[in-house]
């Protein structure tokens, strides 16, 4: 027995082409299916097939929506505030942020990030329809809530600079110690920010 | 935003039914393909429905083979030495082994292990057909390669005591230490059974 039958071996090699999951793993999980009586696969199989029928993109802020609607949950609400936009790399990021419960303005999801090395530039992410959304309605202020990498502080930096001459603010996320943290295992970078960007307590 | 849309959770839930993925690998995995413009997604899903339509056990090793063929590759290899059945829990453990390369006798899969706390008791597992081989063909030695777990253990001792009355020589994989370990960082039960298996130099 040189190899595993073919349909095991096609659906490890499915599984491992998903980010994280490695020969070993896709292994597991195959065998596993195998030998899983229930409805598992077939489950997987159908959530797989409708998630891109079922899904699109907003077209005013790019976070994902139902297929069909124009408009996603958070700029069809009208209860929003228009005029306070988070800047976000990606649709997974939105769900971080609503999960706050703190934050009642609206989206803008890049699809992306700039990465020179990727060949990811200004035109490879949703910037041109954000400087349009701020030209068109009277925004008040940008929070750049791009990840706290170099892409993510290179994309915040070139952000601020186009969003500056428009007369917006533009703001972005505070840098320190993640709540429950360690400062003894803090990171050197994450401590320098803690340092310079101290807040008074008065 | 309360939640993502649904076809993005049926995913997120249907990933987080798989063993080892909790939702946020499973959150992260459904945004990866949502951000896929390949066909990562759909090559999964049809590797998932063809896993149980395509494949099916061997009708006397139970171990994986393809739908519509009664014996598997092994069993039907007229080449391979008979009178040799090596005893493993699961199909994954053939091909662990086959990798060896040193192995040219049969298999019995057992598909699954002895565990009184999971009601698995010999009826549950592959080994009434087990027996019956052994009555009928002549099978000089079985090698009981069940994993060193307390399961496993337990399964090897159960099948010698029924396997040793038909005169049957019985055998298990050595116990050890893996190659390319540390006896520093060995554990105990290992070292004990390493010391106790210790094999002379001559």
């Amino acid at each position: 027995m040189k190899a595993l039958p073919l349909p095991v071996q096609s659906l490890i090699d499915a599984f491992s082409r998903l980010p994280g999951i490695g020969p070993k793993t896709a292994a597991r999980l195959a065998f596993y299916l195998l030998k899983d009586e229930g409805d598992t696969a077939q489950a997987l199989a159908d959530a797989l097939l409708n998630l891109k029928a079922d899904t699109s993109y907003c077209e005013q802020c790019h976070n994902i929506t139902l297929a069909g609607q124009a408009l996603c949950e958070v700029c069809a609400d009208t209860r929003r505030d228009e005029h306070l936009i988070c800047v976000v790399e990606e649709p997974s990021d939105v769900i971080a942020i609503e999960r706050t419960g703190i934050f009642n303005g609206k989206y803008h999801v890049l699809l992306g990030v700039l990465s020179p090395i990727e060949g990811i530039g200004p035109e490879q992410i949703k910037l041109q329809s954000l400087l349009e959304r701020l030209q068109k309605n009277a925004v008040s202020e940008v929070i750049i809530a791009t990840n706290p990498t170099m892409e993510g502080d290179a994309t915040a930096l070139y952000l601020q600079k186009r969003i500056a001459p428009l007369g917006v603010s533009v703001s972005r996320l505070a840098r320190g110690l993640p709540v429950g943290g360690d400062i003894e295992y803090a990171d050197q970078n994450t401590l320098q920010r803690a340092l310079a960007g101290r807040q008074s307590m008065e």
